[in-house]
Parts: structure tokens; sequence; C-alpha cells
């Protein structure tokens, strides 16, 4: 069963916004077992959406449309489907409630005639209940063929996905088992790694797609296979991570798909053991704090993180003497030691980890070259750093400082 | 002048990468005068890139392709690409030498032939050199229409698109003139906003286009335009934005296309005054701090944050009466005031802001409801908090409370 997301909105096309609803609606789907053959994504434009949704019949079952149903002059998604299906808008009287009450819950003011506009949808049209927003979702099928339309907005585009169109879909369609396991690989090269398993690669069988998804020092390893015997397909692929684990022990840390994000492993495994986290950020600026705390549950193991940004902070609010920073200079192994010691103290955490570098473009209070980073890792017994050096380009320094962090931070608390 | 985007991987279709290389790209064609009529997702297939290819030069100029070209067997673009050109491989001499280069100064492990076999490109093929990775770009015309091939790591893409691709198109087509000129705007409701201008919007000329962008308690108000006479676009588009602006007032805060972002507006200010910020969050958990300090330049005025997530870091780090937590609650204006002016004390800074609440899913420390949050702005002169119910989801909540205190912050920042 193959799918087809559609996304609408010059918005895209001018690249003003990032498309993330794609990612999240062919992981769902994929889930499901349905597989995404090709996302498209075009204009406000009546005749170039008209256009897009004939092309994408002629090459899908299932198409998913987002975006443009919003009540302003700009979105025209409901106007062009109702166009596609030969119909008409009528008012439905179950959204009409819907808005009003959510106009009376949140919003307080005047509801105004474009906002019961809303209400309007193609009389073809099932209406998938949009308990959050104003905007309707629509299901309208034409033979084996079905027509999803949602609104852009991520967390109603979300909610209607998992409440509404995987259990409409899996009722209608006899959806295959499709499984992905991903390996999060730290500390190898993607030429490096494919070397090391090339025997294993060229001996998989057929059925299993192997994909190499490298990203600043890690690298995700991911099995994928698709089929109707479920069971087959789970041994056939836990047999070959069994093979291939021997191969990159040192440099793996677990499976994406259980784990969600390296962070994961860490909130899971500090949690289980009762243990907890702090971070003190230079150049990192916040980032490895937040990568925890997005999460529910963080404050069973994250006690918090100062973000140290300017030199005197590291003196006034982390306690790091004046002499370390002048003797050795603020991007330093003593200087990154001394905020891991602290912050530990500070917060009263087993593990801390801090970060100084500089991340560029010029050089700051330091003399250290752009791209250099120290990372330091402290405990309640011990603490160490490594230097790295990370390149000249802002974003790419900073983000491969958080995951250099992350193998380290892995490393010490796997050790136990 | 029409351009279409295609990406190219298996990752993209099943939604374990979010395709944030087309955003890039579609605003910098954007920004040279070239239109985005498309942006097309396939999967690792050649006769699905094929059929891709085909179907794009029918209805655009210029193909930018990115993806698929790395070293491992899972990568098939330029095979694919080279196929349907009816083209053969050949060694480009320039291209291994870049490529062993960068060996010697990075990687410093044996060149294996895979990393090599990178040096072999279409013959018709104009090399577009990758000065910082092994994939080159590729420029293949074919009549009036452009090919262009790029590797798909985000900053090996992005050097490429502004070193090689843009001037490359500049200089073979003669291109119309884009302006773009994005409203930031706070506190204002789309379909509110959509009133207040009303009239004003109907009376656009045809040639302006208008969009709302709305997300979480702001709504970027777009308006576009297109042409060779340079001179009128500006001069009508700015006629129109001073006849929005007195509409607005109250709520407008910037250009996104001079700021960048919001954050980059309270960057300017500050640094123009002197003057300097620290943040205390807890409910954020670092996504403050970590939106001023991805920026250059961030060390000017952004002293440092302190992340107290666990209850007891309030008391320890910023040094929080445990009085006024037992009194008030964690989740508390008095404790927001507190820890505002408490960082404000502790970095030095002249503004701090604090957030504090109850992201969810579950009540923490707190007994407040979820999504509760309190948001304080200290000066050397006063603190002040508001309260917030921003619903119950998660990462809806703390992005809500990213953008209340932005919005405060700029309140405040442009008071004096």
């Amino acid at each position: 069963m193959l799918a087809e997301i559609i996304t609408i909105g010059d918005e895209l096309l001018i690249g003003q916004v990032v498309d993330t609803n794609s990612a999240f609606i062919a992981k769902e789907l994929n889930k499901t077992g349905v597989s995404v053959y090709q996302i498209t994504s075009v204009q406000d434009d009546k005749s170039h959406i008209l256009q897009a949704f004939k092309d994408a019949e002629n090459r899908v079952e299932i198409i998913i449309i987002t975006g443009g149903l919003g009540p302003t002059k700009d979105d025209i998604t409901k106007k062009t489907i109702t166009e596609y299906f030969n119909d008409t808008l009528v008012l439905d009287e179950s959204v009409l409630k819907n808005i009003e009450g959510i106009w009376k819950q949140y919003i307080r003011q005047t509801l105004l005639q474009v906002n019961k506009d809303q209400a309007l949808v193609p009389s073809k049209a099932k209406i998938l209940m949009n308990r959050i927003g104003t905007a309707p979702g629509m299901w309208i099928e034409k033979g084996e063929k079905v027509f999803i339309s949602l609104p852009g907005v991520p967390y109603e585009m979300k909610a209607l996905i998992k409440n509404e169109v995987l259990p409409n879909l899996t009722k209608k369609y006899h959806l295959p088992f499709i499984l992905h396991r991903t390996l999060l690989v730290y500390g190898l090269g993607e030429s490096t790694l494919a070397a090391k398993i090339e025997d294993w690669e060229d001996a998989l069988p057929n059925f299993v797609k192997l994909a190499y998804l490298p990203d600043l020092g890690k690298v995700r390893l991911r099995l994928s296979a698709k089929g109707f015997d479920k069971e087959n397909i789970k041994t056939e692929i836990q047999k070959q991570i069994d093979a291939v684990l021997p191969l990159i022990e040192d440099n793996f840390f677990g499976f994406e798909e259980e784990e969600g994000a390296v962070e994961s492993i860490v909130a899971k495994k500090l949690t289980s053991k009762g243990q907890s986290l702090s971070v003190a950020e230079s150049c990192t600026g916040g980032k490895i704090a937040e990568r925890f705390t997005i999460h529910a549950g963080a404050s069973n193991y994250f006690k918090g993180s100062v973000v140290s940004y300017a030199t005197d902070s590291k003196i006034n609010v982390l306690g790091i003497s004046k002499e370390i920073i002048d003797t050795y200079s603020v991007v330093s192994a003593q200087v990154a030691e001394a905020m891991a010691s602290q912050v530990l103290k500070l917060f009263g955490s087993d593990y801390a980890v801090a970060t100084t570098g500089n991340a560029g473009p010029t050089k700051g209070d330091s003399d250290a070259e752009v791209g250099t980073v120290f990372i330091a890792i402290a405990t309640k017994k011990e603490v160490y750093s490594e230097k790295f050096m990370l390149g000249n380009h802002r974003t790419k320094v900073i983000n491969k400082a958080v995951n250099k962090a992350f193998e380290m931070l892995l490393k010490e608390i796997f050790k136990n």
C-alpha cells in the first residue's frame, strides 16, 4: 500500500518554513505498514494543487494533504479539493459546534464569519474531528483511493493522524508489517564503518535494506524489511543484528526505535540507577540541557544546567577561580574540568558534563583557534576532559560538540 | 525562471530525517530571483528517480537534486544521473586531488577505494568543487534546462549553493527581482489580525501576494512581489507596509528579513545600547539560551543562563529562599520573579527573563495545573511577571512559553 504526502503552502517553496509535518506523517504511516512513495510540496495555487492531486492519484492509493485550511484568504486547499471532486461545500453542524466550543473556552472573543466558515466542508467528505483546532480533517474516498486533508498546524495534524487517520487506514486496508531497526553508532566515519561491516553487508538477504545516515560524528545504520510474515521478518532482522553487533561493539550505543534519541538512552540508564546529571555549557549555549528537558520525565534525573557564556559568569556563577582562567585561558582542559566539577557540586548531581570552546566565526575571549572545544566529564570520583578540533563552521562546531558530549557521557555512564 | 528541488533518500520517506535542505535552497534561490515551483522527495530507487527527473524537466527550467552521493552502496544518485543523460563515468583528477587533500588533513586513515570512486563523474558534468567534503557537486546542461546535483550533507550543500550554484545561475539566466517582507506580529491570533487589516488586504494590488504564517502566539505576515522593475516593486511594497503598520502598531516587532529571527531584534537592540541579558529557565529548559547562543556575536550581550530544573537547584544555584517556594509553590509569580531577580544579580546583567511552569504531561513538584507558566522580567529597577495557561501538550507549552518570554522581553527593551 503506497501513500503520497502533499504539503501545500507558499511558505514551504520560499523556504520560510521547514516542512516537519511530512517526516512525522511518514514515520507514523510506516509504523502502520503504509510506505510513503513520494513527498510533494506545492504552492497555494489552484491549478498546481489540482495537478498534484491528479499525479498523486496515478502513483499511489493514499494521498495525505496538509496545509491551506486556515481561515484567511490565502488558504485555498478546501475550495480546491471541492473542485477536484466536483463537489459543493455544505455546513457541518458538528464542526460548527466544535469551533464554537473552542472559541468559548480559549479565545473568548467574537466568533468571526471567517471562523464559522471553517465548518463548511465538501459534501462527500467524512469529517475527522479536530478537537484542538478550528479546521477539520477530511476523508474522501474515490474507489480504492483515499484523499485525506489535514490542517498544517503541527500539533493539530499530529493529533488527527494518531486519533483518526491511522485507525481508519488500518480498518480500510490489509496492511503489511514494516520493521526498521536503527543502530546508533558513535565515533566511526561512514566509510570506515562500511569497510568494517562490508562482508556482512554483502551477505544480507535481498529483502533486507541497509542505509547509512551519517551526522557529525555519528552514523545511524538502518536495517529495514517489509512483508506479511511478521515473525519471519522479526527473526531475520534480529539474526542480522546479532551478526553485525560484534563488529561494531565499542561504537554501538543503542537502537533509535527503542530510545527515540541518544538523550533517552542517558535518561533510561540514569533513571534506572537513581542517579542524576547536571551540565555546564559555554560554547554549546544551552543545547545539551534542552535535549534533556524537551522530554517528559526529565526531572527524574536532570538537575539543571549553567550556561556560563560570558567569561566572568564562569567565575561568579560557577565559582571557578580567576587564576585557572588567567593561567590556562577560558578555552582549556583545566577550565572545562573545573566547570564540570563545580556544576557537579552546585547541583549535587552524580554526573556532570561541561563544554568550553570557540565556535567562531572569530576568536572570542580566548586565543584558541576557531573550532577548538574542550569537553569534560565529572563524577563523584574523577574528572577528565578531551580536546576536539571541530572545523570552522559555527553551527557545525556547536552541533558536533553536543554529539561529542553525548558520546563521552554515554561511555562514562555505561562504564559502571 | 522556475526551479524544482528533488531530495533523494529513503530516510526522508520513512520520516527518519526532516528535509531541512529544501527550505535552505528555496530561500537562497528566491533571493536570487528563481521561484521554486515544487519540492519533491523520492526514494533511493532508480526508476523512481528517473521518473522524477523526467517530470521535473517538463515542469521547470532548473532542477536541483540533493542526496544519494555518499560512498556507500545505498547511494545511487550519481549512477542514475549518468543513466538519465546516456553518459559514462570518468575519473576527474581535480576531484581526486581534493579528496586526497581532505583525507590527509582531517581523516588521516587509509584512503579506501569507495572514497576514490567519488572522483568518478559523468563526462558531461561540469564539476562544482566541494572543498569541505568528498562528494563533488555536478552541473549538467540540456538545452535551456540545467540539472544540478549536490551532496545531502547540509553544510556541504550550503557551501556549494552559495559559492557555486547561485553565481552560475545568475550568469546563465536573466533573473527577475523577488522581494519578500515579513512582519513579525506578536500577541494577535490569525483571524483577529486578519479582521484588523481586512480593508487594507482587500485593496492590495494584484501583483502583491499576502500570506499569514501563524505559530503559537505569533503570526508572521508576509508580503511578496516579483518582477523586472526592481524600483517599482520596492516602492510598492514599502507603500503597503507604511499603510499596514499603523493598524498593528502595538503588536509589530520587526521584519524577519532584516532580523532573521526575533532573538536578533533583542540582540541588535541590546548591543546598540551596550546592555546585557541573562536567563533563568525552568520549564523552558535551556531553549531561550540556545536561541541566543546559536548566533555569532552572542557574547556581546548574552551573559548566560541557569537552567534550574530540579526544585532544590532553585535554592542552591539561584539562591531563592526556601520560604518563598514553600509558601507560594515552585510554579508561582513569586518564584518566577525571584528567579529573574536572582539571575540578574548573579550574572550582573541589565535585563533578565525567567520561566517557571508545568509543561506536563503530569503534575511535577507543584500542584499547578499542566500548562501553567509564569514568566518574569527583571531590570535593575523593577521586576514583574505574567501568568499564562498554555494548554496541555508538552512541546507546545514549552514553545509557547519561549514565544511569550520573547514577547515580554521585546516589550521591555523597547520601552526604554
